[in-house]
This record gives structure tokens, sequence and C-alpha cells, in this order.
């Protein structure tokens, strides 16, 4: 996978990726990342690439023709035209899934708008793949651009090692991740569960399956209405609802299990 | 604002801040931001604070004593025991609506979880918030910390400027942004909309309302459920839905548009 980011601070692209799993699978040659400084395609010449918004309003824009030209001189240079990310608040809220698709890609261009973001007749021209990493807003583009970058990287054969490839697959089955627990047995008064330290598979699997209904039920219900869930699923949540296992939900979540619990019932 | 990072990349926090809008206000003074390496608190004394999980599984575990150690020194520092953020998918999700609650602290510790996470007894102890930047996985907390802190920083009065502080109330209100043009009028056969040259601000700013809601219901149509719409609004949306604006929505469209208008005028 070859990373093409058109950005206004191509530093702060470079030493970021630079770092951990990312670092490693540049430095293996399994991905490679070049920033392309926008600045450097000032129709002006003095390095100005914004100019103010027509129709009036607060904050500058980024003018087409310094993007349509850093665009035109990277895809010569790539020899055909890849796939263009453009990181705005008004894209399709990125997810897993859309990292799974992205790592099939060999170049993917990144676009980092600033400022009160980018002339639209340029987008509508170059721009593939609106993309927003999540509500809120940022300064610029950079920190999504990573934070995509990072996300499909992991996704790419030999970017992660065996041991570390197993990191996401809770993700992907629609359920949050269960507490780990590492030396010592007990630290500081607090011990590991004792299942953990049981040698038994079955029970452990069990325990941290549970676990993570029950945390995904605590932070993120909504997710637990599309997870696939199993019979030792349903009964576990059944219990819950009883007040048959570690805690008892309060009166909104033993409404929402009732609700759930007879829908997935009925599938 | 101070930020104190917890971390295993203490050059890639201070690095990735360092620029633009962020960079000139730690400048100012208006921010200040420092990252500890948790690897300095090993206990081991050889750097490592990483071990393998209780119950098997793929990748490493943080330790509870090196973070906890990290975050005693630290709040020794401080005087007092600020917030604590872990960044875990396995948290709330961020929203611009956490960025500023968050942004009227003095203080804020954030803390960089790598592999397989950290041990579950150090977060029950030191961790008062759990945030998730988004439904994908990443290599480390590093860039949710700095997506956050970028989010945050933005909200802290004086950071933009007066002409750049507009920027997010739009997405405040629940809609996504309107297209922005800027120089020159006409753009490789592409024009300016000429009602934002008209000079008729309400013309322009009703336009710009009409493309907001017109981008939300292509891209985001369920913000639109939650969103203040008024008379004005509704009246767009009716000539979207009847064919009478500048696009005809598709069947699943006018579906939501039915259901949506119908809530709407009851409300």
């Amino acid at each position: 996978m070859n990373y093409h980011v058109l950005t206004l601070f191509p530093e702060m692209i470079l030493e970021g990726m630079n770092t951990s799993i990312i670092g490693r699978a540049m430095a293996k040659g399994l991905l490679t990342l070049e920033a392309v400084n926008i600045r450097d395609y000032s129709v002006t010449g003095n390095g100005r690439i914004d100019d103010y918004p027509y129709g009036g309003g607060a904050g500058m824009v980024m003018q087409a023709e310094p993007v349509y030209r850093a665009y035109c001189d990277l895809t010569g240079k790539i020899g055909y035209a890849p796939r263009v990310i453009y990181l705005t608040p008004q894209g399709k809220v990125f997810d897993q899934k859309m990292a799974q698709d992205l790592a099939g890609e060999r170049d993917l261009i990144f676009l980092c708008g600033h400022y009160e973001g980018i002339d639209e007749r340029v987008l509508e021209e170059i721009a593939t793949d609106f993309i927003s990493i999540g509500d809120y807003v940022l300064t610029g583009g950079e920190l999504p651009a990573m934070v995509v970058m990072d996300a499909v990287s992991r996704m790419i054969p030999g970017v992660l090692s065996n041991q570390e490839s197993g990191q996401y697959e809770s993700f992907q089955d629609g359920l949050l991740e269960y507490p780990q627990y590492s030396r010592p047995e007990e630290w500081r008064g607090k011990k590991v569960p004792p299942v953990l330290l049981s040698g038994h598979h079955g029970n452990v699997d069990r325990w941290r399956r549970d676990q993570s209904l029950l945390r995904t039920l605590r932070v993120r219900p909504e997710l637990l209405s599309d997870a696939e869930l199993d019979k030792k699923d349903i009964k576990y949540l059944e219990a819950l609802l009883w007040g048959e296992a570690e805690e008892t939900p309060d009166e909104n979540t033993k409404e929402f299990l009732i609700k759930l619990l007879a829908m997935k019932k009925k599938t």
C-alpha cells in the first residue's frame, strides 16, 4: 500500500506515522508514505493557497487551483488515478468495514483541508470518497488522515504479526472487548478473576464473552441489536435481566433487555 | 488548559500537536502539553511494561504498576487528581458536546494504551472517563488522544481567532456544513453559484441552509431527526420531496422524508 497525502503540514504526517506498528511496516517495505505540500502549488507563487469565501462568513477557504495542481502532479507520477479520500465532517462515518475495503487498494490519496474547507469545485473534480472519523470538529484533516491510515494499515497482510492480528476480531463481531489482566495475580489488593487462572479454556472463553456482553450493554447497548448472539449469549443476558448475574441492571436497561431478547428470539 | 499525556510514544504526541492552531495556542500560553513516558516507570527497570494476558490469547497487556507509578508521580506534581481519560474502543463515543464539557477543566490526563490494552485493575483505580473516537481499531491511544485534544482546544476561549470561531457552529446545530467557494468566479468551466455573488445576505443564508439540509439528507439522514428545523427548512424539504428543488431524491429517501416531515410537523 502506498499512501500519498496532500496537506499543508507534511512534517506532522511524516512524524506522526513513523512510530510503532506503522513505522515498522514502513521499514519492512509493506507501506510507503509521502506527504505533498499543497503550498508548493500556490498560484500566486508566495505560498498563499486560501482566500475569502464567496457569500461572506468567517474563516478562509482553500482555493481549487493549488489543490488541483498538486493532485495532477501526484497522479502523473503515480501513473493512474487512485481513490482520493477527502477528510471532512460532511463525509460518511468511518468504521472497520471501510478500513477493510480501503486496505484492498494499491494507492490511496488523502486530501487534508484546513480553515473553512476546500473550494467545492475541486472536490467535485477529484474526490472519490468523503470520510468523517466522527461527529466532532478538528483543526484540519491531518489527524483524521492519520487515523484512517492507521486503521487501514492494520488490515494489510503482514503489517500485524500473528500475535497481534487477533486484536480487532472481537470488535468485528460487533461487541466491545472484555477486560484484560496481566501479572501479578494480586495488585494493590485487587485480584485477577479466578476463572482466568483456572486453565479451563471453555470457561475462560465463556467468561470473556459474558464480559463483552456486559460491557456492550453498559456503554453501547445499541450495538447489541446488530450483534450475532447465540443461545449461551441469550442465556447470560436473561440471567442479567433476572438479577442472577454479577450485577443488577437499572430499570431502563431492564426494559431495553426485554425488547432485545424478544427481538433476538424471533430471528 | 494543561494537557498531560501518559504514553509509550511521547515524541509522537509532542510533534503532532505542535502545528497550526494548537501550536499557536501553546506559543500564546493558552495551552500547555507534557508527555510522560510510561516506560520510565518500568518495574523491572529495563523499560519493559507489558506481559502476557491471564487466560491466554493473542497480544500483550500493559501492566498495572508502571501506569500507576507514572500516574502517581504526575498527580503529585500537578497537586490534585484531574480527570483521567482512557482512550479505548470500549468507551463512550466522542462528540462535540463532550469536547465542550472537557474544555471546562484546568488539567486533563490522557492515558494511551497499546497492544491488547491495559490491565483492568489500574483502569478501575485511576480512569474517570472512557472515550472512543469511533468504531474502528487503532494501533494505540496516541492518535485518539491527539484528536480529543484538538477538538477540546478549539472550544477554549482565545484559541480560535474571532475569524475562525464560527467554524463549528454549523456542526453544533446538528446539520452538515454547506459547500464553500473562493476565487476565481469561474474555475476550469465551473462557476460559483450565482446567489453567493448576489450580495443579498438573506438569500445567501437561505441557500446555505438549504444546502446543509440537502447534504445532511444525502450523507447522514439520521441527523435530521434530531435537528431543529423551522418552517422554512420544512418548506425546502417538502419542495425536495415533490421534485421542486435542485434534485429529485430516490424512493428510499422520499419515504424517509415523508416520515421525517410527519414527525417534525407533530412537534
